[in-house]
């Protein structure tokens, strides 16, 4: 069966890693368990080995056929055949505003918190599907922001200060205001996460990427929502085949609080709480600027008298980070509602990660395109789904568990994309937000009356069919930025100097936005 | 030696094809110059084989260690080692003006019809590489104003109309006015030479493709020119790798005047002169149109007692084209002095077809960039250098003879490119100009005075080095076009009324331009 994934993945992509990969996990269940076993992080003691040789073969087999099934599902030719799909969705009529109406949810909100985002799903509510895709947004924009010429000294920052982001990216109505950006080390053991500036010596930071944003709701949006809704955005990583590779199994306790026992991903661990006092924008790790400014925001509003909720959003890589921030949230702010909503996010943490956060109250919203890979890692089999070999497998503290409530969507679901296989394109944060604009239930076709640019779809990806004339990848600025000078020669301006990353952002407590 | 060549190419290029046929090349010397001899065209009678097979073997081995010497001198990686340049210049100082004062050469230029092209090459007078710079500006018009877009229902036409053209590429002020556009038949036996719309039906037109155009100099080019000079440019193929492929390695007679001695490549011959009574674009075949128009500005210029010339450029298929044109023109029209410049054109004709350019009094100019594989093409061993086998080989009129001057630059000369093998790069027409803009001769170096703006090299390649800092590739749409509308959604807006292909351009005469 793997074959067949192998065979019909498009010469184009890079993703030769993941399948190599994906076969050497095959091909060592066994020496992977081990390895998980034998690693510093394991509490358990591994059940003796002559009493479970049978049934440890037997698991192996086991979890090879669930691999099996699991890439039926979403790589077989079978499964791509062209469903029948009632095209009666206009394709992308150009006349159609993409935007809803925005319904006041200042009642409907506390739903999440007094009822868990689960009843809420079946059929999905139109009002939350606007939420979803509104925190969606905030976390595409990490991205559309973001700066990844490597021939600039400013590879790896934000393109724009955070006053004019939103307004730069087309969001400049969407009721919030930036109050801080967050950089993490780019240093760290998930080698190939960051971007960074080939010009070492001229570089804004040696160190640091941009990972996102701290946005709070204007009076506006807060009176809409019924209560001043704070935002943390984190980025992720746009090619997810770079840390399947890198991602190192390798679970460790995430602080001496719980005893040892929540243990999350090491690499995602540390991107979040690396700092050194050598860097200009990372004296403090991202866990601790976003904390700081959370916590004075929370203050400030608190003291005012109003109710405040926190919602952290990231996708793939963002999203792991969204979960640990939730929980140090959680752990360290008491009585602030807090949801996550993450977007094709690996697995973060084990078993105890998870109770731990449910017991703390952190609602999570975690929505998955089916056939995308990345939410299937780290644990690609060592996953929650051993529980029912928990009899041979003894505790499970060693396994990576998922967390909250899953909002499962279907590439097959939309008629306006193509049904091969596209790691990138299934993973593509647009190809979410299409997915939740079309969604009502899993039996459901897609919703007739989704508005949302479709085209957007094609920002980064090649997902649309041919039909709707929307160019691949089409994302991109003007001859890459370079422009004609005065003199007559193609150079690349600079950037303009409010744009230009600076300590300001950083290590300066900000002046209070400007609300209005 | 092939072996190294192949290991160096970079994974990204399309340059399998090519080294395959290399490959194939060097294993079937014998029965590619077999299947060379038994084709239709042939008029020599074969050398007796018993008397020959020693000789033909000793042959083959000579071609096998020509082309190992031929590419030593390429793509060896000691050729590649990065030579010791004087880095002196400045690297692209942004505030250099480009443009160098053009001086009038109205009794400069007769030198090319009295003394030929080779007197000015050594060392190459300023005045004639500005003209040759001028002219290749010209020519890689034809690419810049071209429609690339599959998606477009004007994929394969020129995005601006002829008024227009020069001002949107930011060739404004060269003095010239296009009085005609070109189209050549799509349906062609270079089976990928065109660009094709998908949207079959809505399509401009199945057909045709637009294939260049047909300027004259305005009253003060004119004056500084000592002439009215016609210029020609004909579009050629952006990606050589296709058309190495598709060439057939048939020559064919040119017409049926010579006797059927001057022959010519068949694909080539073939794009030059095919129309179709049901096509929109080609009711005339591109010969007609070129010639139709050419004969008639050099009547109306003519009658009003001017002298003209026709000076006739090209890139890659283009240069190929540019000399089928010139013979055309030289054959029918008397007295008209002809200059062909042509950059990376491939062999077009035989012994007779170059004999009777020369016959003709056609001047032609070939600018070759050293490393560049498309002007070995084609004939890439059964070409000019064989004349010391005449012996066994008898008569060459099978073989194909370039044409006119050599101009060649080499890569390794400028200290701003890169020295690894890149198919693309050193086929790239920016890397021509670059290269002419700093030619004094093939002893010296690199020109310190070159003023061309050097970013330009990498519009459609890599070809710069990393500390210039200039993007590869970096010629592109912002948003390949996309743009947001009124209601929020990406759009392809449609063309600009004036810009649509119209039967206006090319089936009536147009008005004379107005040339002050």
């Amino acid at each position: 069966m793997l074959s067949i994934a192998a065979a019909t993945i498009p010469a184009h992509h890079n993703s030769i890693p993941l399948i190599q990969s994906i076969k050497k996990n095959r091909n060592n269940v066994r020496s992977l368990r081990i390895h998980a076993r034998q690693g510093d992080v394991l509490v358990a003691e591994p059940p003796s080995p002559h009493k479970t040789q049978n049934r440890a073969a037997h698991l192996a087999e086991s979890l090879l056929n669930f691999v099996h099934l699991h890439f039926d599902a979403t790589t077989s030719s079978t499964a791509y055949a062209r469903p029948v799909v009632d095209r009666r969705h206009k394709l992308a009529d150009p006349e159609t505003p993409v935007l809803s109406p925005k319904e006041d949810i200042s009642t409907k909100w506390n739903e999440i918190h007094t009822s868990d985002y689960d009843n809420l799903l079946t059929p999905l509510q139109p009002w939350l599907r606007r939420e979803i895709i509104k925190y969606g947004e905030f976390a595409q924009a990490t991205y559309d922001g973001f700066d990844f010429d490597s021939f600039s000294e400013y590879c790896g920052s934000c393109r724009y200060n955070r006053q004019r982001f939103f307004e730069k990216l087309g969001l400049g109505k969407n009721g919030y205001e930036i109050t801080k950006y967050i950089y993490a080390m780019s240093h760290v053991d998930v080698p190939r996460w960051l971007e960074r500036s080939q010009l070492v010596d001229k570089s804004w930071s040696k160190d640091s990427n941009w990972m996102g944003y701290i946005a709070v709701s204007d009076n506006g949006e807060t009176k809409r929502l019924g209560r001043r809704d704070i935002v943390v955005a984190w980025r992720g990583t746009v090619a997810p085949t770079e840390w399947f590779e890198d991602l190192q199994n390798k679970l460790e306790p995430i602080d001496e609080l719980s005893g040892g026992e929540v243990k999350v991903e090491h690499g995602f661990r540390h991107i979040y709480t690396s700092k050194s006092e050598t860097t200009r924008y990372n004296k403090l790790s991202a866990s601790e600027q976003v904390m700081n400014e959370v916590k004075r925001l929370v203050k400030m509003y608190k003291e005012k008298g109003e109710s405040v909720s926190l919602t952290i959003t990231g996708h793939s890589l963002g999203g792991s980070l969204a979960l640990l921030n939730a929980y140090e949230a959680a752990e360290t702010i008491p009585d602030l509602p807090i949801s996550v909503i993450s977007f094709g996010a690996p697995r973060v943490g084990n078993v105890a990660f998870r109770d731990k956060l449910h017991q703390l109250g952190v609602k999570t919203l975690r929505v998955v395109v089916k056939q995308d890979l990345v939410p299937k890692t780290p644990g690609l089999m060592l996953n929650e789904s051993l529980k029912k070999f928990e009899e041979i497998t003894g505790n499970l503290d060693w396994v990576y568990t998922h967390v909250g409530a899953e909002m499962k969507v279907d590439v097959r679901s939309s008629p306006y994309l193509k049904r091969k296989f596209d790691l990138l394109g299934f993973h593509s944060l647009e190809t979410y937000l299409h997915l939740v604009d079309g969604f009502v239930s899993s039996e459901s076709s897609f919703r007739e009356h989704a508005k949302r640019d479709v085209a957007l779809v094609n920002k980064a990806c090649g997902m649309l069919v041919d039909e709707l004339r929307v160019p691949e990848s089409w994302y991109q600025l003007e001859h890459k930025g370079l422009v004609k000078n005065a003199y007559g020669r193609w150079v690349k301006p600079s950037r303009d100097s409010e744009d230009i990353p600076s300590l300001h952002h950083i290590h300066e407590t900000p002046t209070p936005p400007c609300l209005e």
